[in-house]
């Protein structure tokens, strides 16, 4: 482990990964737990670090440290304000909030990027700014679909960041089947059901603008015993997913490339709609956090 | 009150509203409640009805009774088939429940309306049918929309209801505010802000197809500052009504006028929102249930 060139860490709201990196970005050891940055209490972000990969910083003691994700945000450890759109891993490597350790070891934080959409809106994203980085090629035109509780679509050209749009498609999909009567005729811990999600797809996908009406068919389609309770969630699931991909690529068409940055049973849905939509997609690279924080250090001059 | 000729229900989930109609429908009293369906316990519903109007049944013994509303549900007192569309009053009026109480008093139950929607799913009112009869009048191209948390958009042509759609508005409001992170910046008790509603409207009615990802600017927008706690709250109503309107105009942007029956406070936020869309509309009569209820009465030969 004497090669170590960098630790790096993904430090989320509800998890933490962390990564030993050698040289030219190799993966030496990881680590993850559920010590996202909700449940560090009064600030005790040191030994929650240390916790986690406190061995590492004692092998290791000139090696940086750099960190991405809702660790750099106002609730986090120190606030790395947005970077603004169009950036690319220049702009963010220039863009890190940095402190020292107690030991003087330099801790960097990756900003999250902001972008200004239709009508002055802004939007944000914190973390998968650096999984675009890691899973992108500098060349060419790329749209990254990184599922999840609030879904980024990103639209990145020749390495650099866009434009950008968040959906809050998973954590609407927990609102309505939790909270509203659409959960009620469901088995939410029922196994996924392939047809039922690409029914609701196709139903998302035939008019994305109606979606607070077509909602209402993961309750009717129940009530008339076209769909059974285990079938249910996977076609609203579906829906949401297909309204989704709608309104994403009527923002933008000009996809270029898509590739889907997330967990393997997420890639696997936003696959199988996006084919349905007649859009295929390429899963990313597994660890594009990573490679991603890897390129951002390498940028800042962090990993020499 | 010898000239009383029916006694007229609007039995709901969650609430009841009765009223003494006499000679051509003219309203003699009003009663209403909570007692809608869901408090009347091992389905009581005789003695809940006793409460409500106990002394019109004992004044007026040979009168029939008609309701409508979730009363006709599986979970109401006598399930009345929906009726399929198109509809009009007459098909309503030979669709009733019929049964009797224990003293032979006819009493009858109005169906509700189902309609096939885009591929075949289903949609169903129960209650909303009654109003839409008693509102509107029986020549001409008419769009009804009665606002809530299932609000539905009814096409009817000289009486006869064509085709509608639900939308789940009301109750997705209640779900994001109450139930996502977009709650978290609001004072949902905040009177309603006018400015913040219109702005809400134009951006759902911009894109509505994008609705996943435009409702995060009500997360953005407290974030950036650029709309406090008190606003938010109108802002996403407006955003949801917009996209909303957006919706269904896309599905038939054949409207005739538009009449809308609800609450004076609904009415008057979808006025609003439908004048920025550029189409306005009217306030529907008050107690168009009343009305509706003696229509359908009339039809059917119970208000002689």
């Amino acid at each position: 482990m004497n090669n170590a060139k960098l630790i790096a860490l993904d430090w989320g709201t509800s998890s933490l990964r962390a990564y030993l990196l050698g040289e030219g970005g190799a993966i030496l050891e990881t680590r993850s737990s559920e010590d996202g940055i909700l449940r560090v209490q009064n600030g005790a972000f040191v030994a929650t670090l240390k916790q986690a990969c406190g061995d590492w910083l004692r092998a290791h003691p000139g090696v940086s440290l750099l960190m991405a994700g809702m660790i750099g945000s106002k609730q986090g450890w120190l606030e790395a304000p947005y970077c603004p759109c169009p950036a690319d891993v220049g702009a963010i490597s220039r863009a890190l909030a940095s402190m020292q350790l107690a030991d003087g070891r330099g801790v960097h934080i990756v900003p999250g990027l902001s972008c200004t959409g239709p009508d002055g809106v802004p939007d944000v994203m914190r973390g998968e700014e650096t999984q675009i980085i890691g899973a992108l090629p500098d060349r060419g035109r790329q749209l990254a679909v990184l599922p999840g509780s609030h879904c980024k679509w990103a639209w990145v050209e020749d390495g650099t960041v866009r434009d950008f749009a968040s959906f809050m498609t998973g954590e609407i999909y927990a609102a309505l089947t939790g909270h509203t009567i659409l959960g009620r005729l469901m088995r939410l811990e029922a196994p996924h059901d392939d047809a039922a999600f690409a029914r609701g797809v196709r139903y998302g996908l035939g008019a994305p603008e109606a979606l607070l009406s077509r909602v209402f068919s993961a309750r009717t389609l129940g009530l008339f015993e076209q769909l059974g309770a285990d079938a249910l969630p996977s076609y609203l699931s579906g829906l949401l997913i297909g309204s989704e991909i709608g309104g994403a690529l009527a923002r933008n068409p000009d996809t270029g490339t898509i590739s889907i940055l997330g967990s393997a049973a997420l890639t696997q849905r936003y696959a199988q709609a996006l084919a349905i939509a007649a859009v295929p997609a390429v899963a990313g690279p597994a660890d594009c956090a990573a490679i991603g924080l890897w390129r951002i250090a390498s940028a800042a001059g962090l990993a020499d």
